[in-house]
């Protein structure tokens, strides 16, 4: 019964197979390697992108900063939602590898709006010397809070950013359950809505450790790839994060996992739901941010159920649940047993 | 006949299985899967270091740079020699991680002489604010050019370090090489030879990609994971770092495959001796820099062998030949073959 | 009639007295200068701190950035205000000097409340990796709306950082009208009231450019001159800065210009009120926050006033209103004519 | 007898007297004081370029490493000479403006080699993301050695500089002095001889704290402004640094102050030969390099003389012998009376 995260699980066979195979003689190293041939095809189909650039780091932090850096100069600003992961949960790594630029958050308890997105853009003066200057825009698909942006809602925010020229990054670490939830195409929920460089997550979602870096901008690539090797991010045996990604986009493994922990998801939101817990956030991917009373809390950790415990005002507590690909049903339903 | 580099073979089968095991439920992240238990035992238990702290990382790159800005302030130098990986080869990581310090050049080929580093630390006056300060000393071993340092040679260099009350890095990213070739223990070749902290390489000694820093001061060890996850090389589905580590340190496998390498190295040695081939380094772990006509390097490199050019006058190359452990017999008496 | 800030008008007389007299004959650099030695005492006398350490750098952004970097891991956060100059007018200098620390921003018009800071803190886990970690808190003593804390609340807000035994800095640009509005001697309003690191201001208040840098933890002296050094920001001619302060600390020269700035601003502040004007906050040192109509605005500004428009809603405006020592009654006086 | 830098001394009495007139009622801070016009009128005739960008800064050091940062990526190099100030004497300032770039010295003991400097450039592979990559070339005009590069020398430097398409910086710490010893003008010892930006010095030649950076290439203006403020180097009352380097440019004071320096130490040089002093390099601005007996030493510190001891022998010193503008021919001659 782990819910604490969809970073726990096991790799799915596809991927640890592609890896196995890897494993034979000689292979070019720091990114030169063939798998990395089909790893960029790959990249460029599913993204309807032919120009399309793609790196492979092996951390979604790696993803994001290296990615949000590559855009962003150090008397900057990156806009982000006050909950974001890059604010809360990456120990000031966007700010380093940016050399030092600021993160500017939107208060906002899961999305960001336009309008306070536009408000905290608008009021950076953009010729006052004092002022950090206007930077990248970074929106988080599926949230910290797992509610997924419509396309609208995108193209609304990246609207925000272009009516000013900034340039936009999605911190897509759960970006297969976005596109699994909202049934569109990798493109629509990419630069078709205005994104520039997309962290396209594999780690949470059946790899060992691996995220692609997908910049639609070919122009970032060289920069990027010193901005890689100098952050200590080059793999010298870059094959297992090449088999790694190759087996996530073959045969599109990377939605079947994603549908498995969206599906996973759903079950036990459905039986939340019948057990009469409330939801803070409305489910929509592979997480959920439920209420329950203290006493369930205790049966259930008692009966060794593993979740993130948001708060607890004494009579109920806020729990973060998350479902990867490889949760069992029978698990779910015996959590929910504890109900 | 590939001889460009030890980290373009594949990793070692062991390895390979300990990666294949650990893929099974649920581990906890960011290092704490209780694989990570293991090689913590086994790392204090192989540098006889009860109170060592063991922490993996995916580079070498990371492994040093971290270690490194671990003992090194901002406004400090790091003294290594000329030829060293982190000055050559890391596209400014060191500097990066330690936040802008400066690396400062003993003049050599291969090996610091403790006389060229004694006055390099000399001459950097600790009270003037002009200056940047002393700080770490840096010694690979294996070195850049396949050299080994004894221990006493070892220990010469960092009684220098000493002298000056200077902490001490060794880059091991060969350093099963180097026990192989001295046969002496780990704590012989690190802590009881004055090395604070070393960075154990795996990657290249048939693993897929972890290196363990291992601290012998434990103080070092929570500000040595912020930096990790600061750099973003926390990895969150660490046990399949740990797994690798595991692997590479069960039944002494570190050892064999680094003397697979060295006998390896050794052949080819005693081939192109035979050839009447110059060696520009005395041969002593797993990697040769060797000097032979150019119409011999034409004719290997129309056979298909790769290797590093290291220069060409004309008459004759240099070459650099590094054998891993995987590398055939049959592979390199086909290379000799062509002299 | 220009009140936009305190950083527009001349330097006092016995400023530039002391500066034309330090021009004489040789003095030894980069800070020691016999002068400095004045400096030094007279701060210690001034402070009743007589093992503090004085540095002198010439622009208050230099002095916050570098007292707080002194106090600041890259990995940590300064907890300020929302409203804090440090966030809202140093251009990510802070974030820069601090090797890419965060700013943890307490939402407020103008002082932290304590539990706010309180609550800010302790939701950060200390032994979270992924948290950036607690660091310092800084206060500004007169805040950025013209507000002083008192005393109380100054012991309050270092008393919750005392609880997480966090380190206290005080950006004390305007320190000397907050001194003057308090009543109270520099020691009871710093290291009594649990202030470690003071930036004492002296280029707002009737001097060329000059800020003294206090700490009354000894320990931290080395450190920061390399960083000043580091920093571009040690003197060579160090005399005429040691001269300006001498001359700032004279005979208490920097109560008096403070007084004289603050007697401007309750002249000005008496004037409005009784031409109805609304303050957004109440003044205590030099500086007004008020809202008048908008026909108001464009008289003072076809006369020639000059000041800071902060909002403009149409009806009225909020205008920043800062008086230094130099502004003459008359043109205080002209400026309220205009009401 | 005060030889240890030309920083020790008082400041001309034409530039105290334009601060002290520059002390007059309000003036716009930050560098939009009126008196910057003129400075930037000056600036530009003086260098014969009109759309030259011009910044005031108070050190030496903020010059060079903000000139530098402009024109480098942290994952660069500058390109140096092994003596430089901004390798020995910077406290890694250059490196911390640039973000944590290298810098690549250049073996010599006081000015590049054309073919040393190409050597350095070339050894280095622009498509290789393992080496810092090439940056810019920051050539000393007087050296740290006191030499003074001719013009023809100058564009042999700066031209290997173009042939790989990097830019120039020339440290013009004692640029005054260096143009009176070539007696050419400003254009032709900077643009004209294809250096990009230069730090024009003030500080050591006659004024209290000034340094000018001058972008030939006015596309930097914005982006240098922003690097100036983030590092703390923006002054409020910025009216002092404009009086200063007004004051400075006005009649050529400039030029004036150099020649005395110049003269004085021409004078001391023929007086040194006069008496069988040594030179280590043929003095040609303002500084000399010269050997004599120590027992001679002895002498002239237990008369009071100051100068920097470069090495002692046993038998012989060597001393650095520097000469502003202000020194006396009599103590001169008394300095050399000792010998």
């Amino acid at each position: 019964m782990f819910f604490a995260s969809d970073n726990a699980g096991p790799a799915h066979p596809q991927i640890m197979q592609r890896v196995m195979e890897a494993n034979e003689g000689y292979a070019l190293p720091y990114g030169n390697d063939l798998l990395m041939d089909e790893v960029r095809a790959g990249i460029r189909t599913t993204f309807e992108a032919p120009d399309a650039e793609v790196f492979l780091v092996a951390t979604g932090t790696a993803a994001n900063a290296l990615a949000l850096a590559s855009y962003c100069q150090p008397w900057q600003v990156i806009f982000c939602s006050e909950v974001s992961h890059i604010e809360e949960d990456e120990c000031n790594a966007p700010e380093f590898f940016a050399g030092a630029a600021k993160l500017k958050l939107i208060a906002t308890d899961d999305k960001m709006t336009p309008d306070a997105l536009r408000a905290a853009i608008a009021r950076r003066a953009p010729d006052d010397v004092h002022t950090a200057q206007r930077g990248p825009v970074s929106i988080t698909q599926v949230t910290e809070r797992g509610s997924v942006h419509g396309l609208e809602e995108l193209r609304a925010l990246t609207g925000v950013a272009k009516e000013f020229d900034l340039p936009v990054h999605m911190d897509g670490a759960r970006f297969a359950n976005a596109i699994v939830a909202l049934g569109c195409s990798a493109a629509d929920m990419t630069w078709r809505a205005g994104v520039d460089v997309v962290s396209f997550g594999g780690t949470k979602n059946g790899c060992m450790g691996v995220e692609a870096v997908v910049f639609f901008d070919p122009s970032k690539s060289w920069e990027f790839q010193l901005r890689r090797k100098r952050g200590a991010h080059l793999f010298s045996k870059h094959r297992y994060l090449s088999a790694q990604m190759a087996g996530y986009l073959q045969d599109d493994l990377w939605k079947k996992t994603a549908q498995l922990a969206n599906d996973n998801c759903a079950h036990l939101a459905a039986g939340l739901r019948n057990k009469g817990a409330e939801f803070v956030h409305e489910p929509q991917a592979n997480m959920i941010f439920t209420r329950f009373p203290v006493p369930v809390h205790h049966k259930l950790r008692d009966a060794g159920a593993t979740y993130n415990l948001w708060s607890d005002d004494g009579d109920s507590v806020t729990a973060r649940l998350v479902c990867d690909w490889s949760i069992s049903r029978e698990n779910i339903d015996r959590f929910l047993s504890h109900f």
